[in-house]
């Protein structure tokens, strides 16, 4: 459904707010040229739709009349077309953090015209609060109401909004009245702040509570109220397909290897985290498989897969950044909220994301990748070294601070010409430190407790057979030098893979 | 002053630990081929010296009549070469993880004959616990003394002593005379333990204690005890050269940016962590002549620069690792020990190095590295991608949680044969993600909130002279390209710096 303007003023409970209901249209005059905007939205979920196009749409008229208008988008994580997308194709951003997927931001990036810095979701917050990105201008922020008290009921994500709230000079409301009601209370609302203030953090377990239901905002800051009515705009959800089944049941092997050998609780396992899209729903579906009941998810998403566990009682408990559901699944989550309420908690991405509380708790975490090298040095971001996918997210938050760290992907891409295990990896997110295991259709390589070499024989192992003979022919031969060192490599080739790819299509020679 | 084993049992006040004392070649007989290890030690100090030399003797021989014998060496960081290098020599060590700094055992790890694993020195307790690294077998650490209720008083650092002590079956310990009995008190010894069992740890302030000055022991393990007298093994403290001066001298211009733009707490800044070594001297060198006073310190080493700002006043709390300190400094320290110890406290690495802890109360992390690349990666521990160095020790621990993460190094290296900038860092242990500040002798780099390009723009301002010109040449050539990307790099060209070096023993052309 198309975002569009409304009359419906019954989520303004709070009446000082009712005068500062404008238009789109009004609210996006008041966001001035070079402004840091913070955004709300977190994959896609809880953006506000109707300023940004007609932000988007007074650039393109300032740039026709041959003025300057450009923004930095500061967001949650990645936001909608609406956003991202039109305000990228009116050449309105100078600068985006801290995640995105849009294909038009993806372009202005890659050619250099939009400057985007890749930093870890639950990081970006306290760098900001630090003042290390500047003065935040102006936010603008989804909200699903607005509180007789004058408190803001948060919508489907809550990303940064409580940070922006604070620091922005100007705040305007796209206050969401297709969301439902019923989300009131499902949100704990907290501020981390920086140094020196910063105290421990209550969360010890992922159903505990530490903050409010809603965010705080100072009304003389709020500048436009708008009224909207806009579904979050969430792909299909398609079955897994026989590679992406084939990696859940391998995560689940692997998983019940730990069990077995007493190093995970056994039927409970510890709070997992799954990244997003078809691999992880195939994790997801392959533990509900194996027969586990009452699992605990400390997680950035509830896309479709992981609603449909909470509703079979094979997860228990979710803390999530941001719930982003297909029609069908939020028809579901509709048809009995207060069920979902009870097994859900959304938080800000700082708490969500946070290394404090993913070490403590334990959080096995499970992130996509584009490649690893056979050392276990993992690219998440840059196709070929050079060109910018979507940035990190919070799989560097999760990596790190992992009771176990799994890294995930198909062995392949684009139908064979590219492996996804290669001799080095081409950008490195996560380094050899920071990765536990990974996994591909053809199993799972156990890098705990392993030198280098030892790895690249697991990391072998599960690479693509029509690669594996190319990878031990470089690994034999990078071992067989003079001076192999920890982690032998042959410098004149270690990138050769990439070179030829994007050279002849495909990495094989 | 060489270790030497003594009579004197005056430390050891629990009588039951008398019958349990012989000599160390006794004690190195308790030792079983393939046995897990777990040593005391961190950065050469509170290392066993009398027990491993015997054991290298033993292996010697075994391999002399044709018998096997190695074992796994899990320490807290770097040992001493009466620990590391004695067993390297004998070719007695399988495996070694977190850190090290021996020559002989860089030989061995460099050519594949011993398997090292680099881990995060906050990061191994946890994970060995977990089971990651298979059952420990035996412990040989050093102690100050044994109170009268049988808990051990911690020598010099504690490093993963207490863990050892809880998983291992056999316990060697080495009870050393010559540490001052005052040291009884200094320490904080505590378990951070695992999940789903931990809880917030409660350091929020670096003054802070949560533990006993003791660590626990099962005396039905303990199977040895040693008594020596052994000073740690400390190299005289070099007064630091123009290009170390100059990098202090940066990094307090930065640090006093920092406070002037309200950035940082003026005057008092935050908690500093400063690596080991020449570099790291001078910073806080730097820091004295700036006039600070009252700083303190959440850091993994206090060597005698540190030492003496104490004394000064110029640092009034620091919490360490270790204390490493040359026989000059041993003496000061001696000579007021009471005032001392109400100014340090010695931690476990679990607690020194805590992700947690340090960005909690928002530690400045200020780390030495071999390489950097334009856009930031940081090469920590691989010479020329390939030759172990050391490891990674804390340096991943700091930057990754740090309020602001500092990286420092010299612009070149062997005489200007080699660019501590490049093109492409030849292995990455700190991403891009994790470096805000680079320094070399020329500036410092301020990366914070850049994209790619204003990152590389900055790194090449601070390379030598010699090597701007092939560095800018290299990233104008790069940003050229049709699709330059996110992150603009020619593949075929990108390691080519490293690979001439290696080849030609320059990287200049």
């Amino acid at each position: 459904m198309e975002a569009r303007e409304v009359t419906d003023t019954s989520r303004v409970r709070n009446k000082a707010f009712l005068s500062k209901i404008m238009s789109a249209e009004q609210a996006a005059e008041l966001v001035p040229n070079g402004a840091i905007v913070g955004f709300s939205g977190f994959v896609g979920s809880g953006c506000p739709l109707l300023v940004p196009p007609k932000l988007a749409e007074r650039a393109k008229r300032l740039h026709a009349a041959g003025q300057d208008f450009k923004i930095s988008i500061l967001s949650g994580a990645s936001t909608d077309p609406n956003v991202d997308g039109v305000l990228a194709e009116a050449e309105a951003v100078a600068f985006r953090t801290p995640f995105f997927t849009d294909k038009n931001l993806r372009a202005a990036v890659n050619s250099g015209k939009t400057g985007y810095m890749d930093v870890h979701l639950s990081s970006l917050a306290g760098q900001v609060e630090a003042g290390f990105f500047g003065k935040m201008d102006c936010a603008i922020i989804e909200v699903t109401g607005i509180t007789e008290e004058g408190k803001l009921i948060p919508s489907t994500s809550i990303g940064n909004n409580p940070l922006w709230l604070k620091l922005a000079d100007k705040i305007i409301l796209e206050v969401n009245t297709i969301q439902p009601p019923e989300l009131e209370g499902i949100h704990d609302v907290a501020l981390l702040g920086i140094a020196p203030n910063r105290k421990p953090i209550g969360i010890n377990r992922v159903s505990d509570r530490i903050g409010s239901p809603y965010m705080d905002v100072d009304p003389n800051k709020v500048v436009a109220v708008v009224l909207t009515e806009s579904g979050d705009r969430v792909n299909k959800f398609n079955p897994p397909d026989p590679v992406s089944t084939a990696i859940g049941d391998h995560v689940v092997a692997f998983l019940k290897q730990e069990e077995a050998a007493g190093r995970l609780p056994k039927g409970r396992l510890l709070p997992l985290q799954s990244g997003i899209g078809n691999v992880a729903n195939a994790v997801l579906a392959g533990l509900a498989r194996a027969g586990y009941r009452g699992l605990e998810c400390y997680t950035e998403v509830i896309q479709d897969g992981l609603l449909y566990l909470i509703r079979d009682g094979v997860v228990d408990m979710a803390s999530t950044a941001t719930i982003s559901l297909s029609p069908d699944a939020v028809a579901e989550f509709r048809r009995d909220v207060a069920f979902y309420s009870k097994h859900i908690i959304l938080r800000p991405q700082e708490f969500s994301n946070n290394p404090e509380v993913i070490r403590r708790i334990g959080v096995i975490g499970m992130n996509g990748m584009l490649e690893a090298d056979i050392y276990g040095n993992v690219n998440s971001t840059h196709i070929m070294g050079t060109g910018m996918m979507n940035g990190i997210g919070g799989s560097g938050d999760f990596a790190r601070n992992g009771y176990i760290s799994i890294f995930l992907t198909g062995s392949t891409a684009k139908n064979g010409a590219i492996s996804s295990i290669v001799p080095f990896a081409a950008h490195i997110d996560h380094t050899e430190h920071d990765t536990m295991v990974v996994v591909t259709e053809y199993g799972f390589a156990d890098l705990r407790g392993k030198c280098p070499r030892d790895r690249a024989r697991a990391m072998i192992a599960i690479a693509h057979p029509d690669y594996r003979p190319m990878l031990q022919d470089y690994f034999d031969r990078a071992c067989a030098q003079p001076k192999p060192g920890q982690t032998p490599h042959i410098l004149s080739e270690a990138l050769s893979w990439h070179d030829r790819y994007v050279k002849t299509g495909t990495m094989k020679p």
